[in-house]
Parts: structure tokens; C-alpha cells; sequence
């Protein structure tokens, strides 16, 4: 029961249906826009718009999901009163990186897997040279929405958006991470036993996973004009939460239930993937969780109350169930 | 002999070794800011830098070549009296882009080379996943390299390169084109005979190719603040040149000598692609070459002497040996 761990006592909640509604409500905003984004807005334009990709896009971007990306950068930068819509843009272009990189990780040249979110994956629904640009097309377009006057008025913002996003997706961040992961499970050569410890976990990981969570919450903080302190503070947390987020997906992975989460499970170990539980054990795992939930509450303490739905939000990542 | 075909008799001409050392020193310097972006500023950061990707990404953009993409970019904003080097940063980024393009496209999964510049390509120097992160990783750089202050003092300039390579590499741009060039191929199921003709060539040419080099023009004039009219002409220009370099590769896969390239000849055909050749002939080819380089001179003569090095580059585009 991992929730007893996480929840501390003395913290204020909201009810469970009010911070799960709020989530389901940035999800449904977020997803309208995707579709606006990715259906009227591309249809049409200068050139032709092949409907094999853009429906492919479209099937990557557009499979709902809890979308807690868009969310954070949402929450991020609700805490320096910007408003939900004004921060959807950039929600948006998150969201796309992600969904592009579920498509690429997925391909057979890479972790070769047939089922996400209850569905065929991109390249099983399609095929895999329509997947790879399709990925390369969502990762392209996410720049062009960040690039738009609607995502902030004031282009040097913009500007930081595009940088803070192109350093947690590429070769520092999201994709240098996919690669680690690779290396790790020995694909490019055999891995001695016993170099891989918790350090290089938390690297992997962090970098894999965390770099675009923690990069959702610091758009958050550029698009509010945030602080130095506020921002790193939001930076901890977010650090925090990527890596809590990755330990939930990989107890997720060992234990829970392939019809809730809509993907094979037990993929971790049998591909022999570098994971904080074959680090640390099931047991050391759930202890790092808990600990990194608790870090991640108290890294907001200086934005007392507004804070309250990341704190839930760092709850419910490592309660989560899918 | 295309070189009868499109010198203009009254052309004004550099002399040959002036324009082509002029090209030399770009593609020199394009090269060393490259080895300087994918080396030194790449290797430290915050985060492991993995050493495989960051060398996937340096064989596949340091391979040397023409470097005609960056050429167009300080060329157009020479225009407007940008020294070169203030064009560099931008100058490095399309070639990214360009060079992340041509890793996708040699995978297995789509035109499936093994040679590239007579070398092994970057899936056969490393393997298939490694080739697609790299990839990822070189456009995702392409917009951080943008969005750097070294690119430009003004933001807003920045944010419209951004939104100039975003709109030319994305969906209505050159990945967009690439599926339609597998699609035209019969990849996605059989193309009836008769269907693919002139405009549906001139329609994926121009966006698999035509629209990276038309963008590399339009950056130039971005950076350059160039007048509404100043950025048509310089359009008008990108799309005939673009085109025209089409036709010229085309011709040079059909009759070029592989050891020039440094790549297999003769595959269009036999991969039943659909090209200016497959439905122009080769004479209709060379025709049509002669015309788009008169076109894309021609757009240029509001700017008088001042383009003579974009005429050359027109002229070299279309008799250009390798």
C-alpha cells in the first residue's frame, strides 16, 4: 500500500474528486486544443498535408491520458497567476515531445513494443517508416506551437520556452536518456555485472523521464515570469516528482494490472532493464518513493496553500494505479 | 551538357574559383561551428552526455559536403548586410535539421541506404536505434541552437527562425514530402498507373527538398529584416532553386558517377520513384532545369550585383558533378 507511505498527516487535501477533476479537466482542454492544433490548423496550409501522417499524428497526439505534462505546466504556472488558458500552448507543445517519443521508443528497432494505452502502437497501426515521421513531425510542431503569439505575447518568453524544451528532450535529456536505457540493457555491448548501480539509475531515469517533467514544470515558471527562487524551488520539485514518477512506473511495470494500464507488464526485468527496483528492491524502491514525495511536497513550502493541487498532484504519482 | 543550358550570355560572372572558394570558406566555417556546438558546448553539461549518441550526431553532421543550406542562409542575408558570420548560428541549425533528415531517411524502415557520402550510414556505423535517437536528437538541437542570443540580439527574430524551420522541416514541409515520396513509391499500397504525374512530383519534390532550401533563403532575410518584397523575391528564388536542385540530383542519380557521390546511382528507378525524370523524361528534365535556374535568377534582380553570388549558386546547383 504505497499510499501510506506517501500521504503525510498534517498535510491539507482537497477531496480526491476535486484534484482528479481538476486533472480530468486540463486533460479534456488540453486534448480539444491538440485536435484543434493538429486537425484544423495542419489540414490546411501552402502545401499538401499527407492524411497518412497527419492521421498518424493524430493517433499518437490524440489518445487521451491522464496528460500529466500539460498539467504541470498548467499548475506551475498557475502558482504566479497565470491563468489555465494562457498557459495551454505551451501545455500543448509538451505534450506533443512526449507523444512523439512514446512513438519512437516504441518502434522494433527500439524497445519494440505492440500495445500503449489499450491500443496498437503507432508503427503496429500504421507501420514503422510512417511512425518514425510521424514522431519526427509531433517533435518538429511542438517548436512551431511554442513559436505561435498565443503561447505568450512577449517573444523572449517564447524564446525561453523553446530553449527549456530543447534541452530536456535531446541529447542532455529525454533522448540522451532513451539511449542510457539502451546501453544499460546491453544493447550496444555486453554490460558488466554490477556496473550499474544507483547512480546510474537516477541518471537514466532522470533523464529519460525526468528531464520533461521537470522541464513542464519550469515553462510553467518562465510563463509566470517566476523568480530565481521560485523557480528553483518549482525545479526541485520537479526533480523530485520526475524521479517519483519513474519509480510508480516501474513498480506499475512489476505489479500492476495490464488491463488498467493497457500495456504488457513484467517488461522491466525480462528485457533487463536498469530500474530503480533492480537497484534497490521492491521494498527499497517504495522507500524511495516515499521519501522523493515527501522532498517534493516540502520543495514547495515557500508558496504555502497555492501549492496544494502539485502536492496532490505528487500524491496521486505515486498512487496511481495506470 | 545542362552548363549550355542554363549560362545566361549576359550574366555577369565571378570568376569560377572565386565562387567556389566563397562556398569552400562557408562550409569550412559551418564545419568548425558544428565540431564547436556538437563537441565542446555538448559534451559538459548539468546531465551525462552519452558518448555513443553525441558521436552518432557528429558522424552524421560532420561528414563534410557542399554545406549548401548554410551557403543560402549567409548568401540571402548578405543581402541585407549581414556579415557572415552573425549568419552562422542559423546558418548551423538548418543544417542540422538537414542532416537529422538524411539519418531518417537512410533507416532500414524507409529508403534503406548503406552509403552516404562514400561512407557507411549512420545506422550501419552504429544500428538502427542509435541512427533514430541521433536523429532526434540533431533537430531537437536545431531549435535550441536557435534560440540562442549568439543567433540573433533580438528575440523576435529568433522566434521567427524558429517558426520558418519548424513550418519547413514539419508535416506541410520536408517530412511531409517523405511520405509522400514512399507513399508515390507504392509503400502504403499499389499507386494505380497514370495517378502520379507532373503535379504530384512538383508537390512532393518541393516539400521533401525544396523546402528546407527555400527556408535556408528565408532565414536569411529574417535575420537580414529584409522588406515584404525583398523576402517575396528571395521566395520566389528558394522555390526555383529548390526545385531545380531536385531535378539536378535526379539527373545525377541516373547519370552521375557513384565515386563522385560517394552513393549508389541508379535507384530512383529501380525503387520506382516518382521523380522530374519519371515524368518529364530526361530531356523534359534538363528543360525544365534550364528554365528554373533563368526563374531563380530572375527573381533576383531587384537586388542587382549584390546577388551575384545566388545566380552562381544557381548555376552551380544545376551543373554540379557530385
Amino acid at each position: 500500500m504505497p499510499s501510506k507511505t506517501t500521504k503525510k498527516p498534517g498535510a491539507k487535501q482537497n477531496s480526491p474528486s476535486g484534484f482528479e477533476s481538476r486533472l480530468a479537466d486540463v486533460a479534456r482542454d488540453v486534448e480539444a486544443l491538440l485536435q484543434t492544433l493538429l486537425g484544423r490548423d495542419l489540414e490546411h496550409g501552402e502545401t499538401a498535408r499527407p492524411a497518412r501522417l497527419l492521421q498518424a499524428m493524430q493517433y499518437a497526439a490524440l489518445a487521451g491520458g491522464k496528460r500529466l505534462r500539460p498539467f504541470l505546466v498548467v499548475e506551475s504556472a498557475r502558482l504566479f497567476g497565470v491563468k489555465p488558458q494562457q498557459a495551454m500552448m505551451a501545455a500543448a507543445a509538451v505534450e506533443c515531445v512526449h507523444c512523439y517519443s512514446l512513438v519512437h521508443d516504441d518502434l522494433p528497432a527500439m524497445d519494440n513494443d505492440a500495445l500503449r494505452r489499450g491500443r496498437p502502437t503507432t508503427h503496429k497501426a500504421f507501420d514503422d517508416a510512417t511512425a518514425i515521421l510521424a514522431g519526427d513531425a509531433l517533435l518538429t510542431v511542438a517548436f512551431d506551437f511554442l513559436a505561435r503569439k498565443e503561447t505568450h505575447a512577449d517573444p523572449a518568453v517564447r524564446i525561453a520556452l523553446v530553449t527549456e524544451l530543447a534541452r530536456a528532450a535531446g541529447l542532455g535529456g529525454m533522448v540522451g536518456g532513451q539511449l542510457l536505457d539502451l546501453a544499460a540493457e546491453g544493447r550496444f555491448g555486453k554490460v558488466p555485472e554490477g556496473v550499474i548501480g544507483e547512480e546510474t539509475v537516477i541518471m537514466l531515469e532522470s533523464m529519460k523521464t525526468g528531464a520533461l517533467i521537470r522541464a513542464a514544470c519550469a515553462m510553467g515558471a518562465i510563463l509566470g515570469n517566476a523568480s530565481e527562487d521560485a523557480r528553483q524551488s518549482l525545479d526541485f520539485y520537479g526533480y523530485a516528482l520526475g524521479q517519483a514518477f519513474q519509480i510508480a512506473d516501474d513498480l506499475l511495470d512489476l505489479e500492476g494490472d495490464p488491463k488498467k494500464l493497457g500495456k504488457k507488464t513484467k517488461k522491466d526485468a525480462a528485457a533487463g532493464k536498469a530500474t530503480f527496483i533492480a537497484v534497490l528492491g521492491v521494498e527499497g524502491a517504495r522507500e524511495r518513493l516515499a521519501i522523493l514525495i515527501a522532498t517534493a511536497e516540502a520543495a514547495l513550502k515557500d508558496f504555502g496553500k497555492k501549492a496544494e493541487t502539485l502536492r496532490e498532484t505528487a500524491r496521486f504519482v505515486a498512487e496511481r494505479q495506470a
